[in-house]
């Protein structure tokens, strides 16, 4: 299994002097995940919670519902020059009765619409393939309340803390608490690993959790959150125009900017108490 | 065309109060890039200079390697759903005698090498694709330059400066001039625009540039790098340790961290001059 994070020697120029040292870096690798044997997406992750991140993933993508829709998960044999198992290819079988993916599905995702590739074919698309009501989560938080998560979370990004190279992911209750923490390179497997999380505690849908990201609020973490039925997510940066429409459209609440006692509030403000 | 910022009313809470007003929001839409009428692939951009963005993505991922491999680039008839033109679909005509790429290039990039997919076969790959020598780029620049490039780069962040919500890359000369910068709100985005403009420019190889970007230092991004022949990358973030794998395997400078008087230098440190 591969570690989070790789040592390196560094040099450091500041105003206090030119010195080397070591430094922690956040590790990166290929991920493959495979279908029944088949290849279907490669993604660069920090390794650690493949599981999760693959079965987040087909959440995300709408290939499972639940827990039930998988068999099993298994690291395939690949190996690197040296013989041993990069643990870098994951497989997935899914349960009995549940349709294999398209290959190239990402692409297909957006150009299901009659308009071609627009916001609103992508609007659609989600809308199309979410099983769940992210609408009628009955989610409510105090605003004082999620005003404390951002701080909650850093405490808890271990390998933050060391490399200052990870985007994080958390799912937290109306009471504040956080549930599950994941980190990544990649802001989008941070995602996918909390919500493979879920998935594997049979706990999806997840109307009773927010979604917490380090990050900007894009229109794919929005779809991410409605896949899983979670109805509010929240953002310690900027979300982007077609994220606030995605949130729109699915009667979802979407925070922007939470950062020290404040927070914009860009839909669905009535899963906010103030 | 679309526009880069789209406005929206938001709920802004704070310490000092809980009102409305209106918001200006980082644009985010699909645009689809084919080639020779082939959709190759889909992604979530900031609409604006979307020829920049299909050429440097192609030079990234080897199809082309300079402007003599494009024959024309124009964008297709997708209409909404009330008729009018997307303008999110890009079709890229390559010269005569420059092969198509295949169809799920992103997936075949990584998974050529005989040891499955793993670091090593991510930065053989790189190394089968890359036509030039970003090890033979006489680029090099002084220290105090660069500690002066993120606060230039961030005076041109234009629309940051409004949304709060972007990636940007620049490419800038020993001399610490900016010439080019460009924002998104993907981060491989922004790059590939930086990129197309030199291919627009009929400046690849760019061994006489270095690039800079706001965020962190993926693999992906030096890969994108080496790919243009450009010996130096410098990020504000932390690097992956795959980032540095590839740069040093590529004889490439990489740097992280670069802030205020500071910078660590992770690999190729005779660029940096002190």
């Amino acid at each position: 299994m591969g570690r989070v994070t790789v040592r390196r020697p560094v040099r450091r120029i500041s105003a206090t002097g030119d010195r080397r040292r070591p430094d922690a870096l956040a590790a990166e690798e290929p991920l493959e995940l495979r279908v029944g044997g088949r290849a279907l997406a490669v993604t660069m992750r920090t390794p650690g919670h493949d599981v999760e991140l693959a079965q987040g993933f087909l959440l995300s993508e709408g290939v499972i519902g639940g827990r039930e829709d998988i068999a099993a998960a298994r690291y395939c044999d690949g190996v690197d020059d040296q013989g041993r198992n990069t643990y870098n290819v994951l497989d997935v079988a899914l349960a009995p009765g549940v349709p294999p993916p398209d290959v190239g599905i990402e692409r297909n995702f957006y150009t299901t619409s009659s308009c071609g590739v627009c916001g609103k074919a992508a609007l659609d698309a989600v809308k199309l393939k979410t099983r769940f009501s992210p609408a009628a989560a009955p989610f409510a938080v105090k605003s004082e309340t999620l005003a404390a998560l951002p701080e909650a979370l850093r405490a808890k990004q271990k390998v933050f803390a060391s490399t200052g190279g990870l985007h994080a992911a958390a799912l937290f209750t109306p009471d504040g608490e956080i549930d599950v923490v994941r980190e990544d390179v990649g802001r989008h497997n941070a995602v996918d690993k909390v919500l493979g999380w879920a998935v594997m505690a049979d706990r999806i849908p997840a109307p009773g959790h927010g979604l917490l990201v380090s990050g900007r609020a894009s229109f794919e973490l929005v779809q991410k959150a409605a896949m899983a039925g979670i109805g509010l997510l929240a953002a310690v940066s900027a979300p982007s125009s077609l994220a606030v429409e995605l949130a729109e459209e699915n009667g979802m609440t979407l925070i922007g900017f939470l950062r020290g006692e404040s927070m914009n509030l860009y839909t669905g403000d009535h899963r906010v108490l103030t």
